[in-house]
């Protein structure tokens, strides 16, 4: 492309050395009125800009943000994700912060792409997603000082021990408690739960909702269980539901996901219940097609945030042993959407 | 966060001088062997990369592709733009380079956000999306001789007039033809075409298909037209199908989206035919869910023809007037999937 104006343009042009256009733009007030004016008129014919990488060389910082955009894999929920990289890239738009993206398939490979990142100074502040038991992405972030929140909670002992980890999550305990509640008070006392297997943390927290809420009501109802995808989701219901009295005495069911919902909604009319009263998870726009109820995450409250932990009130990110304040750890209420 | 290892702490280390491991990294070849191996060896011990930004000031290129992220609509066929980003992130990377995303809400403001980004030499290469008659960008993009590539033609004469203008996008005409072809050996003589409103460039090249495939078979069928969102094209097809034999003398409806097909497919089952054959456009999550067949757009194909045009063989995004070859046009073909 053409080549930008540069600081030899603009001396030339003003008749100073490149050491004068120097001045005026770091330091004006040592400039004699007279020539600085003629500098920043020239300056302003050009169109001159100083040169970002120049800026960030002497200031180390590159006002980018990084984060990890997973591998697309198709289903109904993967827009939740989506939702929140759109909103936290018109949110970090607003204060002057750029969004970069980078892919990885294993927690390893995604450390190695940041090491990059980091070391060629090209973000100042990480965003992770997908948080697991164990996750060695945080250790690294924490040891090289880089600050970081992440979308989603350890899910072990760190977020206690090591209280420099931020995060914000959404609090699925409290999104299946109020499904859960309003089965109960419209349906009848029989409210199932459909999770996924035990020992992940996003799905235990689901369940743990249910259950409280149940055991406030002294009712009680059966639990199913299948990994994500809708196929395999209505092929466990319409097993279940082949047994006798399952569906028939079911009164609700409280769903992990949309495609679980999804699946269960199209396993009981199937099975020859047209209208299994049944409310997910996500909030896709599956179950708004399907005219299912689903938990509104809101992930753009979420994005909110993330960048009101990372940028704080000064603009500019901070790394964890930098901060005066202990970090936050925020759960956004999911809301109920009826249909 | 902790300061990575600078060229002086290599020369510190290696005891030469500033000029010494530059030239090592800059010109080996002029250094004396026990010299260049201990510089190497210096900057093996403090794993020192040469800094982001001094490399980008010596070559004026960031390695980074710039792409807008429209705010997120929700509905049913946003996913398709979000799976491009997906891919184009993952064969950028399998590239070396890297992809910056940024949010605007007109063409006027993301011409602003492109200047700035330029400007900086933020970013060496733009990916448009959404092109429309008439769109500012393209013209812009030329002026300032940026190289990019948009997903989407230009929909008006500058695609004969502007060769300058390279273009990825989707044989929308070529999907509605093979799925009216299908129609008419699988269903009979009377397939009706549910679109957009005329004079959007996307909806009348997909109704194109429709129409040459009907003619071909000297078939016809009726045409119906709705704005986008499931609603409202569940309500324009009830308020069809109310009129006497529309629906019992339709023997299919090939659609220019899925939420077309679905409020097609819900509107014929509340008029009491649950299973009236359509085919919808995007292969979204929603179509999968419905057991409804769809035209996919492979977004991933997309994205890695635009990265060719973009980068060419040399591995370096290139500058339109700098092109030693006409910039091409790609039209990706869709898939007919059927359930």
């Amino acid at each position: 492309m053409a080549k930008p104006p540069t600081v030899e343009d603009v001396a030339r042009i003003a008749g100073v050395s490149r050491q004068t256009v120097s001045n005026v733009l770091n330091s004006p007030h040592i400039v004699r009125d007279e020539t600085r004016e003629r500098v920043q008129q020239a300056i302003a014919d050009l169109a001159y800009r100083p040169h970002a990488a120049a800026r960030r060389l002497r200031t180390r910082r590159s006002s980018t943000i990084g984060i990890h955009l997973d591998p697309y894999s198709g289903g109904i929920s993967g827009v939740i994700l989506d939702r929140f990289v759109h909103a936290l890239t018109e949110r970090a738009s607003e204060r002057g912060m750029r969004v970069l993206i980078y892919s990885a398939r294993t927690a390893d490979e995604e450390i190695a792409r940041l090491g990059d990142l980091v070391d060629g100074a090209e973000i100042d502040a990480v965003v992770i997603t997908g948080t697991f038991f164990g996750d060695p992405r945080t250790g690294w972030l924490l040891e090289r000082d880089v600050p970081f929140v992440s979308f989603g909670r350890p899910w072990g002992g760190d977020d206690v021990y090591r209280p420099a980890h931020t995060w914000v999550d959404v609090d699925g305990a409290a999104g299946t408690r109020t499904a859960t509640r309003h089965m109960l008070a419209t349906q009848g006392a029989r409210i199932g739960f459909f999770g996924w297997p035990p020992d992940n943390g996003t799905g235990d927290d689901r369940e743990r909702g249910w259950r409280e809420a149940m055991t406030d009501a002294g009712a009680s109802g059966p639990r199913f269980e299948a990994v994500d995808g809708l196929a395999n989701a209505r092929e466990v219901m319409s097993a279940a539901f082949a047994e006798p009295d399952v569906l028939s005495e079911l009164d609700a069911l409280v769903c992990v996901s949309d495609s679980h919902a999804v699946g269960a909604h199209l396993a009981a009319a199937d099975a020859g219940r047209r209208h299994l009263p049944v409310i997910g998870f996500d909030n896709t726009p599956v179950a708004e097609a399907l005219g299912i109820s689903s938990m509104e995450q809101s992930p753009e409250l979420v994005a909110a945030a993330v960048l009101n932990l990372l940028m704080g009130t000064t603009g500019q990110a901070v790394a964890p042993r930098d901060r005066d304040a202990p970090p936050e750890h925020v759960l956004v209420e999911p809301r109920l959407i009826l249909r």
